[in-house]
């Protein structure tokens, strides 16, 4: 499992202040923090917070590749902060994200081999979201696709079917399980699949055991990639623990340990 | 979800205890207690303990129907202690288990259509449980085929696809899962799926953990019923939160307390 942590959002008042503040010590701890927990890489995402979206980013990028090696996965739905700050990254960075537009995708798939990172695309388009399971996965053959004529390796592609709050929208987790399962038949190898887990229990009550169940589930479907809480211990557990029982780790009594001190 | 309470076996040796001595206070308790848990039906064991199977089986129907109208599951794999015991039900008896053995099938759903009961099938025949997907589904097919032939309505049909320990076996669990998804379309409406939910973590040192996560990534491939620890709260969480999840409960912030108070 490629464990993408959150926490690093302009959404979260801690990190929105530090931002606006240029204070880089929440930063910093926030990326130890999350990588200590099995983190392979860290999302950055300048949220709400006032001023140039290009500048904050770069300083966020800035600041956390001062501290870790990992991967940073630059999270803006705006194209110019894109192109303004992912080749600020020193390692290869994760582009999140392209919708699933074949000019965007083109131009975002050009941008995953100059800078030798890998790229999110969502099945999503200017009409939005699809409703179903047919839309995702249609969507995700136009990834697929121009993925392939720019050239950029399926383990350099994470496909993100969307998901949407289960309390507002409750037949899209299912749907998005199902989405995945039929997306990995798309082609040989596949590509990879990613959520953003959190999504699912926005303003629910129980938050973390809707996302550790729901994560196991879509585990199950081949899910093998997440944007989430890695800081929520219980959740990190169920990410393992679905994978052992898919056979993704091996099996030994202290499976979660064994894990854990393999990063 | 129907769920099955796992609790009142010989093989526990509160129960064997029990058993032997003729004591019905401790399986009395154990059938009260599981249904208050949220058992929809319980299932019966005699397990390993001396003397005659079925005067074993008979004392344990008479023990639990004193305390309980719910459904009571009758697990041998003597055909003798079946047909001698079963009838002794007030209430329509789920009979566990048939293998997929044309003759033996013919005969149970025979009985379970003269008991007005439901019948829990495994995919396993003289040769043992198959090792893959296939093999499972093929014998799926045979039970769904018996049990229209016999006028058994799908909705008293259970398959039991087998899971095996996961510590033993690491490839059964994703089998059993697809297996179960793959079933769902040999018939329209299907059958029920039911698994001994505790065998996945047979001798593992996490059996909790695993049960929880497998019993989701099961449900989200169509599993609706299981054989289980309804005493272990965390697990009866699993399979409200997954269930809700599946939107086969409505969610609501409360969606614990509401499943549980709906029994």
């Amino acid at each position: 499992m490629f464990v993408i942590g959150e926490r690093i959002n302009g959404m979260f008042r801690d990190v929105g202040k530090a931002i606006e503040a240029r204070d880089k010590g929440p930063i910093e701890e926030l990326a130890v923090k999350q990588i200590k927990a099995g983190a392979d890489a860290l999302d950055l995402n300048v949220g709400p917070v006032r001023g140039s979206a290009t500048e904050n980013m770069l300083w966020l990028i800035e600041t956390a590749q001062a501290v870790t090696e990992a991967p940073l996965c630059i999270d803006t739905a705006k194209p110019e902060v894109m192109k303004a700050t992912v080749e600020a990254c020193q390692h290869p960075p994760i582009i999140n994200s392209s919708k699933a537009v074949e000019e965007q995708l083109a131009e975002y798939v050009a941008l995953a081999m100059k800078t030798g990172g890998s790229l999110v695309a969502l099945t999503l388009n200017q009409r939005g979201v699809p409703h179903d399971v047919d839309g995702r996965v249609e969507m995700g053959a136009t990834i697929v696709t121009k993925a392939m004529e720019g050239g950029l390796n399926m383990e350099r592609l994470f496909i993100d079917p969307v998901i949407l709050p289960m309390n507002i929208a409750p037949k899209q987790p299912q749907f998005v399980v199902e989405a995945i399962r039929q997306m990995h038949m798309l082609t040989d190898p596949a590509p990879n699949f990613v959520i953003g887990l959190s999504n699912v229990s926005q303003n629910c009550r129980e938050r973390s055991m809707l996302d550790r169940y729901y994560v196991a589930m879509a585990i199950g479907a081949g899910l093998n990639a997440a944007i989430m809480n890695v800081l929520d211990e219980e959740l990190m557990k169920a990410v393992i623990t679905a994978e052992v029982l898919m056979e993704k780790q091996l099996y030994c009594d202290d499976y979660v340990t064994a894990y854990l001190s393999s990063k």
